[in-house]
């Protein structure tokens, strides 16, 4: 069994946004030369997500407008996780979208439908955050 | 270190069902002839998903209804991704359903608790979809 | 490649509660002796989630208000699926918190951020519930 690790950091300008890391996977996955496998990858981070959907502007708007409908970022008085801080919305959001995906590894290749592509989702930026990348295979 | 890899595929005749796939998750896992490892069961599809739950229609009832509450099929126009399309809301619902499951393979068995089953979930049917069984162990 | 299974059991004395599990996982995967692999961590239960958070006892109130208005406890008559039961608004809590989480062994350790902790979420309570924990890797 071959094992692989690898960090990608992340620092978005914005408090939320979505950021396509396909590229950055696939990149992983081929230096880690693992043929069949399953491939992790995670936000180390409990105010981002990593999830799989498509990478189309007008779903991430909806995103966007769905999670704030779903968990608010203000009044910040409204969570009683505000004492020191003002990310509360951002727990919850993550939530909803996930921490983690999993990625069948076959052929060398993410072994994806047609329009799978994986996206780090942040809600809580303006900081450097990390992603991580865990593969075990052969 | 073993690794398998099936497909499975769904054309269910309505926009939104539930199918138990337990069944055929099961025949893979046989199939495979691994004993002890982590198998990853994934719809291929971004408005489709893969989760573990109960079998009793009650409950998917009101799935239905709350699915419907959180994401509404409709208007189409409330949602930015419906420019040339109509599934804006199978997007969202399949976020809260999730796309994915891993589950522990002991003993040559799915290793679940007494009620747990594993369901197809479809939020944007008419059409063939498929479903990715990957199995890695020994 | 290694293989290791263990069972860790809860028994709530409220119906809803959250539980950091993150020593007794640790001492499973010290146990297991695994260095380079993958933890699964899901609730055997479907009214029962697995979940990775911060440990702040004002996030868990958030969670708690967040669900109750998301998936309310009652009138129980609102659920299709309470007819013998009454805990409808379990299965869709843990379906928003999510069942199971993966997540990566490296040096022979859980590999995490600064501030995840593995909770175990339970929506259904007052009686004895399981999660397992099952390691590949070597």
């Amino acid at each position: 069994m071959k094992s692989y690790r690898r960090e990608l950091t992340f620092n978005l300008p914005a408090r939320r946004g979505f950021v396509n890391i396909t590229p950055q996977v696939k990149a992983a996955l081929k230096e880690s030369g693992i043929q069949e496998g399953l491939l992790l990858c995670n936000a180390m981070h409990i105010t981002a997500s990593v999830f799989i959907n498509d990478d189309e502007g007008g779903l991430h708007q909806d995103f966007e407008r769905w999670l704030e409908k779903l968990a608010p970022e203000k009044p910040y008085s409204a969570y009683a996780h505000n004492g020191y801080e003002d990310n509360g919305d951002a727990h919850l959001k993550r939530t909803v979208m996930g921490r983690e995906v999993v990625v069948a590894v076959s052929g060398g290749r993410l072994d994806f439908g047609p329009w799978e592509q994986i996206f780090y989702g942040e809600f809580d930026g303006k900081r450097s955050k990390r992603v991580l990348v865990k593969i075990i295979g052969e």
